[in-house]
């Protein structure tokens, strides 16, 4: 059945969050219509966790709650994304078919009385859950109030290999299609090493227990055999829905935190993109984290407009010290989502557990009742998302993509690599949040994708980096592009084995130079730089650490040079001129503030100007049809002001600018005149 | 058979410890007992791990040594506790009984080699452990010197929770004995949430390795359960010595440190209660921790006396660094046990051990032998326990009870808590050494517990606290108690589900105040209180981390408030008045030094006036029907003087007071006119 | 067949690596092999991980590559080290024998995709390694190129101890043999203790998991076993050449690096020692620890030239930060091997692998290639190594023994013991490192080996220490010896049963003490020391941390005294005349800094002169039937000059001294008139 429907119908945006009223008396129900009422809520994800209830025992079901329950939330004008339940196996699939559990690496199988899938790669598993979709569907398909099926939850948490007997025999599988011979798959693994090489496809193992470190090539095919596989239980679950239902499936991700999904894969499977998003407690600048994450979101999503599945009113529950949100911070974490694409903000979840793991996270109607603080600002966030309505269906583009690429990221961080404190993540952000203290709207994009659209390439942790995805990246800067590289990129092909001609081989041509050897720094060794660029005026040392390297120059040019460590007297940065493109290489590790000047060079030869904006004042547009939609949040304690912002502030409704007030803490959302140039139009 | 013994016979506290001659070649014991009497020693426990010895091959038995053993023993006029060996099963009974081992959360089962009882549950463990038990109380039931029966060893420890298949089995029964339908149990552990919901008793599991975190209420009734196996197995082994003997019988708890453990629930199972207690050696004042663990015994006991059953001449050799007793520290201990109620001061061992895992354990009679300074004050100390002889069945009582509930503390120490930081263990010391510190006696309390007898009511961890528990809280402040309660309490009921109305509800009415929502701190960060209580002058401020609350106030007036920190502004610290009494609420974590002028103005309130006392000079006093013995022990490096304390100093046998000088390091017992007033007589 | 063949033919040192050509096509080999001729390169090992290649499946063998290889080295005039490449068994024979795996303590067994020897109990490896060691033997037992076979690799890595079924069985004989009987296994483990003693043999388990610490006789005799096992592979490799072949069979050590196995035994057993060796990146004086392990290379040698097998040109790729080697460092490193009596300079490996666990291991030819840095430093270093030539077959001697008994460290280093503080691995270093600072050439010895050719004997770690040994020790400072002995040394006998008669007790005569009482200290206490010594001048105070002593004295002085911590006011450092020598006794622990005064003192009794040389000048004498060479590195930034050496400087062929210049970071050789007198003539 081909997917018709759409959603949301109408002009507005989406408010509310997983509602599980099933936990609940049946008079707490009419409480719970009523206050969403009051909240503004329209929109509610059920069912999620409640495979037991709808099928009690196998093949035995229970639909008559979920009937009064749908009946109840249509009457009350709250659409429903409907859950399939296949996060949660009940207690009787754990007993009836005990070796469906995963098995950890070492061996231990992970039962019931928790939550989480059990193996993806048993038939027993596979069954029971495309069936129990197919029965939710074939009965709610025309439900009026159903708008949309939530597939599952959070496909790869809380966990993601499985080494059960039934996952080996479907990764044999897996390998004879991926490979077709055995030669084939000795010939990428690189098996005549250590002597590993298969005679026949029964040899082959998953990346289990083993004396020493495990063949790499192996252990990243296991990554991508196990996102094919959750990838599979998603598709089969939607395909059972399809053959009931013409409106949109999604699932939602988890984005910048779950390693065992490639998001570019997954969500060309999705009818619509959803996230689950929850703030880094231990971070103080958590608010930096979630634009990446909402940014990643709408990159994947191919630009368009996203669901924010969930995230939390305040405090999480999961995390070491659960960091309360203070007053205003829902708000402006609620609204950053929405300034970068998303058109729903969603909760988990409704009203505070009592019991189970997670009775200490947040919610909307929290434990404390109405007359709490985090109450009061739902119902004031709901009036707020109502405001914005005409938001709905408009995007965000970008000057400036930052290479995000899910197999590197696989490979990069295993075992055995030059210093464990290179780690694909904490290059990501730092380069990210670099982009997002500039001012700068930053797209996520896969070194494989075409490119031509953006002023600026960053390519922070490129390791995995495939001879046609460097060729790519070469094209781009002949064509005019400014390329930004930091180190330990382009090592590796798509089997982890070290490109012909050394380390960084591919962007050799683009670069203008070679990597003789890998120089990691001691631990805790701090080495410094001198910053010579073009303009002598700006020149000043930097502080590095981690990493050095031994260069081997071309035609790059020198833009900073280490003054001291293993590498003193050679190239630090560099500087190369391709085509009609500049392609820049970092090799070392370079602190948020000292990239400041770095990227700034750059960004004069990519022909950017970054904003002027005070600092943690966060500015994205969202353009409609019709406007552009200034979202500005200020994250500081104190007054900002935007210059050049003139229209309607939405969220008061008043006229606005042209120097737009942003209140300490707070949040502007202006109606402007659409901007003419600027981004590409994607 | 009735228990009509009665132990220890005539008027003398007991002194010796574990005796384990079977280590030993036969002429070692003679001279065993010679030094035995040179130490004044008239009491052992022998047997303890002596199964195989005993019971070499299944169901053959080898009593001769045994009998030699005691009636050299009897023959010098030192009584027998007789131990059950059942803590050490021999090697054929894990040979000839494999699944009877336990098997740890992961599924590793533990097998021979160490020490540490097979599986509670297995039924040939059970069989095997009351039939030793049998045989050894119907052999010397009668034997003149055994004067007591020793069942097993440190209950709980070295393993506890079992998850082999016999627990699970069990597990299932005691399940069905505590919820009667599975209805009850699916309430009981909130089952809806996750979709976790049971349809047949034989699918409920342990909770073992889940993918996520497991239910916590399955989690809390597992270490109900796992308390109930071992008690189980005690009561059983008790049993059988009963059908032979009327002596009374005991076992060994570990107090303070041994989490799997119920100790209320023990105690009304033992005849007399017995303890073992080592210093944290990593714990510069580890003699409040020794304060704290002989309080908690003697509050087990019902106040009466108890035994010291194992401390420490000198190191232990399980902790990480084994830190050596200096000259008189191994007598201020014994005698700190005494002044808290010990009637007996015994020791883990009797002679040092050449082979096994407790070589490098002190004992009375070290390697070094009887030319060690170690040996010199072991004999010492005999002479002084000699002269306390009438000390002998005199109480202990306190006008402060500090609350401790093992079933809050299982609870509260699970995973998915707000805020790792935040552990019983922690603010359990820091308030009883605040207490200590100011020279108050403390017995330990249930909160279910009739605490009209005491002036004031500490509440350092009340997480799990029932409706009912709390309303005793209640009752006793509107009885004119005080009532002083640190954050975190009162959270969840007896299912570690929240209670209706929100955090604290059910103290709401005693504080009155409610907890909005918690606001734990980062890692490190501090908070800064304004402390202005009714007397100005003593206005200051607090330094406070961890944690701080949003609190809603109803009656409750404001004593401390943040000047800092997420609560910036409101209160910190509360005291509410309450029909007679008061009740304070500390909603942020104190240090031991800033607790000291919030629990002053408690003081206050409950018409404590904390005596004056040198700090770190500790004074207990315990009370004999026709005098009181004034226990003082001095910790520091310097002699000092206690006022108003007159009578005869018992350890050197000469008058005393009305200044009663305690030597550097010293110890001073001086039995007094008895006090009239003062603390309750319980 | 008595081994006949002598290697190296002719009078060069070896120079060359593993040589992996298997991994590359066949066109790669061609050039491998006129590289290695520019390189200087004489000597490659083969086929250490080639089982899978060389016998595809079980039974099939195919010879055909390893053919063409050793015809093309033998036709470039490159000598082979032929290995057999059982440290790698193929997929198919974990397929075929799943349980020849090895098991972890733990119970998981260990699979392929990795390398690492199966169950060296397991009779189906210990057939399928002697039948592919006996045909590889039989093949090319006549082979002109091949010189010398190589042994498997790296026996006890990447693991050692096994708890399989079949370790198990093999523990159990091995035991039957030691012991004889039951009671005597009982008696040496001490199983009185704890109730553990066995009535029938099949009752005896591996030391695996148990509830608390495991006995630590059977433990110590598990690692007894551990070794004797893979020994036990090694000699039946070994003896499968031999009825092929007579040329010397080696298998490469890992030196101070393996915990598994007693190189003394080893040493036994092969007819070249060969070691591998890599530095400790995180170690910043990481060249001592090269000294140290070539040290002991040699002296479990018996002082023979030995062959360093594997070393690396720059990085490895397991450490957590894999620091690459500076320009001049390998070479240095090299060097310092040939210095301390290797005749080969060999390296892990020829060419850097694309694939694979290690591909960013370096390598002499570096993925980088022959412009690198480190490619033309190979090409140097093996003209370095050419003009050394004559030194093949020169010894070096030394007046100090350090004493190294891994059976002592598998006792010392288990569970339960005083402090984690104190490992032997620490000791052994600071005493080794101060030695080296003050340039004096060590041995390593065992205890209880004929001591008498050495001035001085330093125990730093020798925790275990039978009455025999110490009988040794006590003869050799009779006989006018001088002996230094740090705490915790002769504490247990060979069944870590502590010595009858107290701590140190076989020590007593010789220190003229005994130990009282172990005094740890706490985690980071440090304590003062005043050290007395003869010549008043010299006083001074020391620092010392970890460790102190309640000590007897009998008839030791006192050269240092605690002025603080728990020890305060009593003997710290003592020396003791016994017979015609010294004893020292150091009763704490002092940094290598604080060690200096305390050797210099103990150097003046052995009559020992330190040279005089620059700090981090590293000088070693190899000595020749014509002449002596003097080897000095300067490790240091800056020229440095040695007076009174001259000569011929082979590096540059230039004549050399008096006062011999040796650049930064530089190495020379100088060809000297042989030196008499001096250290011993082993």
């Amino acid at each position: 059945m081909a997917v018709t429907g759409t959603w949301p119908t109408g002009r507005t945006l989406g408010y509310g969050g997983d509602y599980n009223p099933e936990q609940w008396p049946r008079e707490t129900w009419d409480e719970d219509v009523r206050l969403m009422r009051e909240a503004g809520v329209n929109y509610v994800s059920v069912g999620i966790f409640s495979w037991v209830l709808l099928e009690p025992r196998e093949g035995e079901y229970d639909f008559a709650w979920m009937d009064e329950l749908l009946d109840l939330l249509h009457a009350n004008g709250i659409m429903v994304d409907l859950a399939t339940p296949t996060a949660a196996p009940p207690a009787w699939f754990y007993a009836t078919y005990p070796d469906a559990r995963v098995v950890t690496h070492d061996g231990i199988a992970l039962g019931p009385g928790s939550r989480g899938a059990a193996s993806p790669s048993h038939p027993a598993y596979q069954t029971a859950a495309r069936n129990i979709a197919s029965r939710i569907a074939e009965r709610y398909a025309d439900h009026p109030t159903v708008v949309m099926w939530h597939v599952h939850n959070e496909y790869g948490a809380p966990v993601g290999e499985d080494f059960s007997d039934a996952a080996v025999a479907a990764w044999r599988e897996w390998l004879r299609g991926r490979y077709g011979t055995l030669d084939a798959l000795n010939e990428a693994w690189g098996t005549r090493f250590w002597g590993q090489v298969y005679g026949e496809w029964e040899h082959v193992t998953a990346p289990g227990p083993t004396p020493s470190t495990v063949n790499q090539a192996q252990k990243l095919d296991y990554a991508r055999f196990t996102d094919h596989q959750l990838r599979a239980l998603f598709t089969a679950e939607r395909d059972a829905i399809r053959e009931h239902s013409d409106k949109p499936v999604t699932t939602n991700f988890m984005a910048a935190e779950c390693p065992t999904t490639d998001l570019w894969a997954w969500a060309r499977e999705v009818d619509v993109v959803s996230n689950d998003h929850y703030l880094t407690a231990a971070d103080p600048r958590g608010h930096v984290g979630l634009a990446l994450a909402a940014d990643l979101t709408r990159s994947v999503a191919g630009g368009k407009p996203w669901i924010l599945m969930e995230h939390s009113s305040s405090a999480v529950n999961w995390q070491p010290r659960n960091i309360a949100k203070r007053p205003g911070e829902m708000a402006r974490n609620s609204l950053a989502h929405v300034a970068r694409g998303a058109d729903v903000v969603g909760f988990f979840q409704w009203r505070a557990s009592r019991y189970g793991a997670e009775k200490f996270h947040s919610a909307m109607l929290p434990h404390a009742g109405t007359g709490s603080r985090v109450w009061r600002e739902v119902v004031e966030l709901g009036r707020q998302v109502g405001a914005l309505a005409e938001l709905q269906g408009s995007t965000v583009s970008a000057d400036v993509a930052l290479l995000w690429d899910t197999e590197s990221f696989w490979a990069q961080d295993q075992e055995w690599r030059p210093s464990v404190d290179v780690r694909h993540k904490e290059r990501v952000r730092a380069y990210y949040e670099r982009l997002w203290r500039d001012g700068l709207t930053v797209d996520l994009a896969h070194p494989g994708q075409d490119l031509s659209g953006y002023r600026m390439v960053v390519a922070p942790a490129s390791y995995l980096l495939t001879a046609e995805d460097a060729a790519n990246l070469t094209r781009y800067v002949a064509d005019g592009g400014t390329l930004v590289v930091s180190f330990f990129s382009g090592i590796v092909d798509a089997h982890d084995a070290v490109h012909p001609g050394g380390y960084a081989a591919p962007l050799r041509e683009v670069l203008g130079l070679g990597v003789d050897e890998f120089l990691p720094l001691r631990e805790g060794e701090e080495v410094t730089l001198a910053w010579s660029p073009g303009d002598a005026a700006e020149a000043r040392t930097l502080a590095a650490d981690v990493w050095a390297e031994d260069l081997a120059l071309d035609t790059a040019e020198i833009v900073a040079r280490h003054l001291d460590g293993p590498a003193a007297g050679t190239a630090a940065i560099t500087r190369n001129a391709h085509g009609a493109g500049h392609a820049w290489y970092v090799s070392t590790r370079l602190g948020i503030e000292d990239l400041a000047p770095v990227l700034r060079a750059a960004y004069a030869d990519a022909g950017i100007t970054p904003p002027e904006v005070a600092e943690d004042v966060e500015v994205v547009v969202r353009r409609g049809a019709e406007a552009d939609y200034v979202v500005a949040i200020n994250h500081t304690d104190a007054p900002a002001t935007l210059p050049g912002v003139a229209g309607t502030e939405l969220l008061a409704g008043v006229p606005a600018g042209p120097e737009l007030k942003i209140p300490a803490g707070g949040v502007a959302v202006v109606r402007t005149a659409p901007r003419d140039g600027g981004g590409p139009d994607r």
